[in-house]
C-alpha cells in the first residue's frame, strides 16, 4: 500500500512540470502504480493482481488527485525528499514481493524471479515516461534499477541456498534496495565510470 | 466496423505529415485499430478478438492503403472534420462494447470495465503515437479520454443499478461520448482551468 | 542462438552513442533479443519461450557485456557490416520460426502467422527504441520490416499450397528476408518513391 501511494504520488509530481490535466494525471498515477505488476502477471499468465483486490487502484486514484492539488507543496525540497524515500521503500517492496510470487510459481528460476522483480518495480515508471515523452530511467545515470536487481538477486540466492532464512532474507534484501536507493538520492553513491559509456557527439 | 475504418484512417492521416512509407502506414493503421482491444484481451486472458474474426485486420489494411493514396484529399478541412466525427463514433463504440464484454466476464467490477473500456478506446492510439514519436493524447489538452471515461462510467452505473435499461443505456452512453467528443472537435468545450496544472519553465 | 547474439549485440551498439551504463545496456540487450517473442507468446497465450530454455537470456546477457566493452572495436566499419549481416540472419530466423510456431498452433491463419512473424522479428527492436527515446524503425526509410513481411508471406503461401515443400520453403523464405536485408544494408535497394509520402513542413 505504501508503495502504491508513493508510486502514484511521484508519478504525478514527475509529470506535472510538463503541464497536465487532472484526468491524465490520475491515469499516469494508476499506470505507474499497477503497470509493472500487470506486465508481470501477463507474462506469468495468472490473473492480474488488481482483479482480486481493486483497492490498489482506488488508492492510486485518491493519491493522484490529492497530489494533483497539493503539487506546489509537495515539490518543496524536504517533502520531496521524504516522498523519494517512500518511493524507494515502494520499489523495495514491489521488487521483493514479486520475486516471492514468481518463485512460488516455480517460474523460470533463477532468471524469471529476478527479471520479473525488476519489471514489477520499474515497469510502471517506464510506461509512464514513455507515454509522457520523458527520457526513461534506463537512459539516466541515476541508480534506480541496479539496486532492485542486486536486491532481487540476493533474495533469489537466499531462497535457493538458505531457504530456512526466507523471512529475514526478504527483509535484508529490501533493506539493501532501500539503502542503496536512499544513498543514490542523497548523491552518496553513483555508477562507477568503469561501467559507463559516455554519450558521443553524433 | 465503422470504428475500425475510422481508427485506421485517422492513424495514417496523423502519421503522414512526418513522412511514411506504405508498409509502415499500414502497420500503424492496424495497430491503432486493433491495439486497444488486443491489450484488453491480454489482460482479460481471453483469446484476442481478431483470432475469431480476421476481417477487422483486413478492413484496417484496406483502409490504410486507401487513406495512404487519398491522403492529400482527406486532409481537406471538411472531409477531415467528417473523419474526426467518424473517429468519435469509433471511440464511443469501442469503449461501450468493451465495457459490455468485461462486465459480461464479471472482471474486476466496477473499475475493470471502466478501465478496460478506456484502454480499448484509446490504447491503439497511444501505441501509435509512441511508435511514431508523437506526443500522446494524454499530454494534450484536447478532450479525448475524458468523454470515454464519463461514458463508460455512466454505462457501468446503468448496468449496476438499472440493468433492465441496458440497451437504451448503452445507446445513451455512446451518445454521451460521441457528443462530448464532437463538441471538443468543434472547440465548443475544453477542460476547465481548475483541472489543469500548466507547464512550468524547467 | 545466432539471432539472439546478433540482436543483443546490435542493441548495445545502437544505444551506446547516447551514453549508457553496463546494466542498462544489458537490459536493452535482453529486451531486444527476447521482446518480440515474448509479445508473440503473450498474444498466443502460451508460456513465454524463455521459461523452458533460459539460455536465450544468458546468451543475451553475456553478449551485451562483451559488446559493451568491445564497443569501440565493433563500430569499425567492416565489423559493423558483419554484425548487420548477422542481424539480418537473426531477423530471418526469428520471423520464419515464429510463422512455424503460430501456424502449428492453427492461430488466426493466415494473418496471425504473418503478423506475429513480423512482431517476433521487429518487436524487440521497437521496444528498445521506444525506451531509449530513438526514432523507431517504422519511421525510417530503411528496408527492415518489409523484407520480413515478404518472407513470412511467402512461407505462409508455401505452408498453405505446397506443404510438402515445407523444409525447403522455410529456407527459401529465410534467404528472401536475408537477401533483401543485406541488399538494403549495402544500399543496393530502397523503398520506391511511389510507396512514400514525404515529410511536410508542419
Amino acid at each position: 500500500m505504501a508503495g502504491t501511494i508513493a508510486f502514484a504520488s511521484t508519478a504525478v509530481l514527475a509529470i506535472a512540470p510538463k503541464g497536465i490535466d487532472l484526468f491524465s494525471a490520475t491515469v499516469f498515477g494508476i499506470i505507474t502504480a499497477i503497470g509493472g505488476g500487470t506486465i508481470r502477471d501477463m507474462i506469468l499468465e495468472v490473473p492480474v493482481f488488481w482483479t482480486t483486490d481493486q483497492s490498489y487502484i482506488w488508492i492510486a486514484i485518491v493519491t493522484s488527485i490529492v497530489t494533483f492539488y497539493t503539487n506546489a507543496l509537495l515539490t518543496k525540497k524536504y517533502i520531496n525528499n521524504l516522498l523519494l524515500s517512500v518511493d524507494a521503500l515502494g520499489v523495495a517492496l514491489f521488487g521483493i514481493q514479486a520475486v516471492n510470487k514468481v518463485w512460488g510459481l516455480d517460474f523460470a528460476i533463477p532468471l524469471g524471479p529476478i527479471g520479473l522483480g525488476i519489471v514489477t518495480a520499474i515497469g510502471g515508471g517506464l510506461i509512464r515516461d514513455v507515454l509522457a515523452g520523458r527520457p526513461t530511467l534506463l537512459m539516466s545515470r541515476e541508480l534506480y534499477a541496479i539496486p532492485v536487481m542486486l536486491g532481487c538477486l540476493l533474495y533469489v540466492l537466499i531462497l535457493k541456498f538458505l531457504p530456512e532464512y526466507k523471512i529475514i532474507g526478504s527483509t535484508i534484501s529490501m533493506l539493501l534496495i532501500f539503502g542503496l536507493r536512499v544513498a543514490a538520492i542523497n548523491k552518496k553513491i553513483s555508477i562507477p565510470n568503469f561501467f559507463i559509456i559516455s554519450a558521443k557527439d553524433a
